[in-house]
């Protein structure tokens, strides 16, 4: 189901031989409508995949009727040749459907610098267009690269659908993290509004994901609405529903990350911001010297101070509580109760850190640094 | 020799049995003098050690006739009772030689977190001050936590010397990384002029090291000037013999950094600014994926560009040439020659950016992130 959860969708996902391994590699998302409004959001990074500058481009219009992804190569850094394989792969799914190209937004996903061979890309858009049908379970496995597991979600509102499909496994970072999601919806909802819930909901889910601190040149989050349901929902009920369809994929991509045998989830509290209490954090996050002690199940508090201390929140590091799995091991800046309380051996991990400087929390979810992360990214492209 | 190579100084490293392990770790050097000038910059972690907070008021009149170093315990985040140790230790070191505490430096290094036991710290210091000889070397021993050999460095200017020794392996990042270091020479040099000497010196050196992104609570790097040559250098000169002193340490640092297995030089070329080019190259020492590719031997571009895109320096990533030990694979954003040409097996790996948007340089100094940098650190305090 999940990009099929919702009236007036289809999808597939086939195998158009981009993979090596020769699985499922294509997958087609279409939206039947009546409406075709659309929302996305994509990575910061100033090195953008060609499916991206594509993509940014098509969605100006807050309208997309389809989205195209693939797996086995990111299309990023291949020059102007890659371009066109973008550019031609939204054509020819246009062509196939019968819609604008300027209404077809593409992800790709894979490996960085190589090309994409374009026969293979438009026997998948045909094939995949003749497949096309209640097959968001496809398209959500045709999507995986490193992924061991696909990633899929469905809440039902009052009188309508949200289901959405992702993948990510490394490469996982905020100011959105290497990730492709789509999601579709069946409410009816103006593109305005789809822009200002998906934004809602990426920054407290996909945001607040940082597996390893590396940020993706392909990331994208698409929100297709249908208004098949005919339910015009109110926004900010609306977007609850959509939050808690981010919130679970995002902690779904966590727990996939790659490598990992620890889900840390570090709650800061007492911030005298939301952002400092995000950038806080984000520093511990992003600490591999904190991460590969929780791979080695050693509560070693000493390096969240050391990683705090590099921000520039509001705090003062001698008034400062951390708590480990419940155990609050510092206290005030100093030694609380003994590392030896703290059991690290379950793969969740809760880490409190209190800021005393106000009333703002955050939660971000990041993943151990462990001996597999190094072996999967050190082998990834050879 | 190292800081016993300039006339004036002292120094002895003896066994308080602070470590575990029974070794050298306790470390005492001393400004015989004529003057007692100094200048030393810290960690800027706004989470500082004991030694740090007390070291940062000892330095502030410019003055320093003794540094105490230890091992076995960095004394951060031990509370009233930690910074009491410090202070006892400065005053055990100032009545052992007669002089103020006041002109009395601490270090401290290892696991945060923990107190440090008075009684050694207290033996030490006598069993170091009756040690006091040409003994540079057996300091340099004594300071030493993971690192598998000690740093030392002699240059020797027009007419007099400068001398170095540091520790350093893991927590080694910029804006000071996790380096305990010391250096003195016999030039007669105000305390002004030392600073700026050592300010220099120190930000195309060591701050321009960032092996694993973590910055430590107790980096200090101290400069002892004695005037015992009775050679008053200009500025500049004994500033360049000084940064050769802090390259040499810091390059000797990377060499030994915790778990590598390469050695990265960075070199950004055709940067806009100065600041442009330690951003892009700190952006790439701080990228896990490019970092664990590297110890795969694995020549992966694209994850290059995806670091740099997440910098605000002035570049475009589609006008970006890269090259990888002289191999040029990437030429304006786009594929040039061949991965398969890059050989990454020796140990000492040269990544060159040219950002094509100006005339300013910098080379960044990183490692590569392997198995042994995550079980090092997974089993650091257990």
């Amino acid at each position: 189901m999940s990009v099929t959860a919702a009236k007036g969708f289809e999808a597939a996902g086939v195998t158009a031989g981009l993979k090596s391994s020769g699985g499922l590699d294509f997958a087609l998302v279409v939206n039947r409508g009546p409406l075709a409004n659309a929302a996305a959001v994509f990575t910061s990074n100033r090195s953008k995949a060609n499916p991206i500058i594509w993509s940014q481009q098509a969605i100006a219009d807050g309208t997309a009727s389809a989205i195209v992804l693939n797996s086995g190569g990111a299309n990023c850094f291949t020059g102007a040749q890659g371009f066109q394989v973008t550019h031609s792969t939204a054509e020819a799914v246009a062509f196939a459907l019968g819609i604008s190209s300027g209404d077809v937004l593409v992800c790709s996903t894979g490996l960085i610098g190589d090309q994409l061979p374009l026969d293979k890309v438009l026997a998948g858009v045909e094939l995949a267009a003749a497949a096309l049908g209640d097959h968001g379970e496809e398209a959500s496995l045709a999507i995986m690269t490193t992924d061991s597991k696909p990633k899929r979600s469905i809440k039902q509102g009052n009188g309508y659908t949200v289901g959405g499909m992702a993948k990510g496994a490394g490469m996982l970072a905020p100011g959105l993290a290497t990730m492709l999601v789509v999601i579709t919806t069946d409410v009816v909802l103006s593109s305005a509004e789809l822009d200002i819930a998906l934004r809602h909901a990426t920054r407290v889910s996909f945001d607040r994901l940082d597996s390893d601190g590396c940020m993706s040149t392909n990331d994208q989050v698409s929100l297709l609405a249908s208004g098949a349901s005919g339910v015009e929902p109110e926004l900010d009920a609306f977007t609850q529903v959509l939050t808690a369809v981010c919130v679970d994929l995002a902690e779904q991509l966590q727990g996939d990350a790659e490598g990992a045998s620890h889900d840390i989830r570090i709650e800061v509290v007492g911030a005298a911001t939301e952002d400092d209490a995000v950038e806080v954090g984000r520093s511990v996050a992003r600490n591999n010297l904190f991460k590969a002690a929780v791979f080695g199940n050693d509560p070693n508090w000493g390096r969240v101070l050391a990683a705090i201390g590099t921000t520039d929140a509001a705090f003062d590091p001698y008034d400062v509580d951390v708590s480990m799995n419940g155990v609050r091991v510092c206290h005030a800046g100093a030694p609380d109760r003994p590392r030896t309380d703290v059991d690290l051996s379950p793969r969740r991990v809760d880490l409190t850190i209190d800021l005393k400087s106000g009333e703002h929390t955050a939660t971000i979810l990041t993943n151990d640094l462990t001996h597999d992360y190094v072996h999967e990214n050190s082998a990834y492209s050879s």
